[in-house]
């Protein structure tokens, strides 16, 4: 079983356009934030190794495709895995879902980096095998 | 006692501006999405009321005390009371604390409106007995 | 006649909400950078005076009546006037206009602050003699 | 010589996160906003598209590499060009540079699609031979 970090954000009014379903620069910001829940559940909050460590994962690569369009009110289910680890990148996938349908998948680099010289970093040894052992390929994970 | 809507927001990454701290915006952001919730609370999710009544409750006036900057990464306690109840417009009373430390306040007035026509309409029958029952003054309020 | 900042700018899609009007969040975000192009046009650019000279003007009060919706595509008209100045504080105040009919008002007080510590400090001699030009009461201002 | 649309836009504090550079989502907000410039250049504002006639261009496929960071106050100059037109879909590519430097490149599909029915549409025809004339390869675009 390939592991997957799933967590719920409910679509809120805010997020939505004229339309009434999500603007899609309000999907990435609402998946910037499940990328923050994931890195606390690894035990790497943003907020100990931006301020204490100096070091973030900024995203150098980011491809989505949009299918169906959420409606505001909708919870949309986030699941994420880890399919691509680098010396100092890893490489996400994300499923979002709701009621059994795919709204949208995504894939994004990031890249470990140091905050105040604007340069990437490789991985520290303990990051590192701590995504490791999320590390499963594209085609086992399943989206 | 008087009626208070209580919920939490994790203050995230995205929130937050150089200073590591909400960018005021944001916490706007945050804080409509409080308002959706509570009327999700009280029976009349902005999504049914929009999309199949045709009304909505759009922010009049506001006015907002910034007293402690918010880091990122901190869960922020938001409380909601209803101090003031017209025939088209209710005046919430807002306070966002973390830690006990009182973060900042808001006072904030919404008027019912017909989404078509973008004039005000007297509250429905049912809404306005509902906002009723959690009516209070700011004194007992307390905040 | 007293001294007004003006500036446009364009509603957009990405501003405006389900009704196709604008999010009041937005509108602050848009106020923001329009405060930034003030303090740039001062000569005081919130690049400079952050990154080199580490303080910064956070918003320590708000306050807005939005009287008339926008509507996306529509373009907005920024006044800004300088009725109030402190030790350590300058109270601006804002109209937002469209083919003359006035959209929205607010007031707003800024904090002169060290980012280091996040605390206020005074201003700075040259930047209290540069706001003490703009500086004038609210009657005469007319909004 | 390859039809390029260009314009400029301020990367604003707003637009910033904590290491003092662009926030990804933000510069979709941005992206979304050059688009519609973009549209209404073409004399098919928005404004009138979704309003008048009930049609939108929604982004179902994003794909961006974000190779150097821009920090807030710097301007970006922003090119966009048509590398491929399908019967309801458009397939633009984006360079945003500053002083000369690319910032991040971008590959974003758009698909004609009725707002009321939530389907896609082909083109209109009038709509469709205004693209045509701005349609280049990607080689000859050169980025």
């Amino acid at each position: 079983m390939p592991k997957i970090f799933k967590t719920d954000r409910a679509l809120r009014f805010g997020d939505c356009d004229i339309s009434g379903t999500a603007y899609f620069p309000s999907y990435l910001d609402i998946l910037n934030g499940v990328n923050e829940e994931f890195w606390g559940h690894l035990g790497y909050s943003w907020h100990t190794i931006i301020w204490t460590q100096r070091w973030g994962t900024p995203t150098v690569h980011l491809s989505c495709d949009f299918s169906k369009p959420s409606l505001f009110g909708e919870t949309l289910s986030f699941e994420l895995g880890v399919i691509k680890l680098g010396r100092s990148s890893v490489t996400l996938r994300h499923r979002i879902s709701c009621k059994q349908e795919v709204r949208w998948t995504s894939t994004q680099v990031l890249a470990a980096s140091d905050l105040d010289k604007h340069t990437s970093i490789p991985w520290p040894e303990d990051v590192k095998h701590t995504l490791e052992a999320w590390l499963t390929d594209q085609e086992t994970l399943g989206f």
